[in-house]
C-alpha cells in the first residue's frame, strides 16, 4: 500500500495560490471515499461509503426534486448540499442513525471538521461551503428540507432492498425508524409516505428483528 | 452475500407508475458502485469505482467553474453531465483510456446502454439524461467541455498523486497523457497548463516506465 504522498503539488504552502488551495482540498477529499457507511450496497456485496452514497443522493435529487414542497427549488443549491454533506465525516467517521448517544457527541466534532477542512479552500469558496454545511444541518430552508429528506431516504431504500440485513443486525425497530426519519416529510411527502410502506411490508417479510 | 431482489417495490411493472419507474432507475444505478475504474484512489490502497469518481468530478467542477472558457457557464447542467456520465459502464464496464482498441469497440456499446438504462426512468427524464449524456460525449456546448476537462483531469491528478504506479503498470508514456487529455485547454486551459506541469514532473521522478 502507498502512503499518501506529500508532494510537490504544493510547492509555495506558506503562501499558497488559488489553485494549490483548490487542489489541497479536493486532494483532502479523497478520503471521504474510505469512510464507510453502516448502509449496504443494494447487492448486499459490501458497505457503501461516504462519496458513493453522496453521488448516488445527488442523482436522486435530479430525479425527485418534482416531490419538493418548494416550488422554486433551487436545484443547484441541493446538489451543492448533498455533494459536501458528509465531507465532515473524514475526521468523525459515519455515525449510525440509530446510535442517539453518539450522535450528540459528534455535534460539535463534525462544525469543527468542517472548519479545518473547508478552510483548506481559498477563503470565499471555504465560506460558501461552510454556509451550505450549516444550512443543510439546520433544515430551515426549502432546499435543505428537501436534501435532508432525500439524505434519509436513500439508506431506508437499501435497508429493505438488502432485507432488513442492516436493521436486524442492530435490532432497529420499525417505529425508530419512523421516528428518526420523519422529517423527510417536511422535504417530500410523497417519500415519506413510501417509508411508510416500505416499513410495514418491511415487517410482514421479517426484515425487523422480533422482540 | 445477498441477491439483488425482486421486491415489490415495483408492484405494478406492466404499468409502472411514475414513481416506480424512477425506483427502478434508481435501484439500476446502484451497481455504478461495483464498476471498477484502473484509477487508484490517492492512498493507493484501491482501485477506484464509477460512482466515486463522478462524486470527486462533481465537487471539482464546483470548484473550478471559474477557471472555465465560458463565462455564462450553466454549472447545473456541468453537474449533470458529471454525475450521469458513467452510468453506461454498468452494460459495459470501465474503459481504459489508453486501450483505443476496446475504446473504439465501446462507442456503440455505450449508446446502447444509455438508452437500456435511461429508458428505466419516465419518458421525460430519460429523454433530458439522454440528451445529456450525448451531449457530454460529444464535447461541442462549454458545459460539455468544461466537464470533459474535470473528468480527464481527476485521473491525471490521482496518477500522480500514486506517484504513476497505474502509468507504469500499463507502460503508458508521457506523451500519450498529453495527446489523450489535450482537450482539457478546450474546457479549462488553466488546468491543461498544470497537467503538463505534472507529466514533465512525473517524467523526473520516475513516474513512467522507461523504455
Amino acid at each position: 500500500m502507498l502512503f499518501i504522498l506529500q508532494l510537490p503539488i504544493f510547492p509555495h504552502m506558506k503562501n499558497p495560490s488559488r489553485l494549490s488551495r483548490q487542489l489541497a482540498f479536493l486532494c483532502e477529499i479523497d478520503k471521504v471515499k474510505s469512510v464507510r457507511r453502516r448502509t449496504l450496497l443494494m447487492d448486499g456485496s459490501r458497505r457503501e461509503n461516504d462519496a458513493e452514497h453522496a453521488w448516488h443522493l445527488a442523482i436522486m435529487a435530479l430525479i425527485f426534486s418534482e416531490l419538493s414542497h418548494s416550488r422554486r427549488l433551487n436545484l443547484l443549491t441541493v446538489l451543492k448540499m448533498l455533494l459536501i454533506h458528509d465531507i465532515v465525516e473524514i475526521d468523525c467517521g459515519d455515525t449510525f442513525l440509530y446510535d442517539n448517544k453518539k450522535r450528540k457527541l459528534c455535534k460539535k466534532q463534525e462544525r469543527k471538521a468542517a472548519r479545518r477542512i473547508f478552510s483548506l479552500l481559498p477563503h470565499n469558496q471555504a465560506r460558501e461551503f461552510m454556509k451550505l454545511w450549516i444550512e443543510f444541518e439546520a433544515r430551515k430552508t426549502p432546499e435543505a428540507r428537501f436534501a435532508a429528506a432525500i439524505d434519509r431516504f436513500q439508506p431506508v431504500l437499501h435497508n429493505y432492498k438488502t432485507r432488513g440485513k442492516v436493521w436486524r443486525r442492530a435490532v432497529v425497530r420499525p417505529e425508530q425508524v419512523l421516528t428518526k426519519n420523519r422529517h423527510i416529510a417536511d422535504g417530500a411527502p410523497v417519500l415519506w409516505d413510501y417509508v411508510q410502506k416500505l416499513v410495514k411490508d418491511g415487517i410482514k417479510r421479517g426484515y425487523f428483528k422480533k422482540r
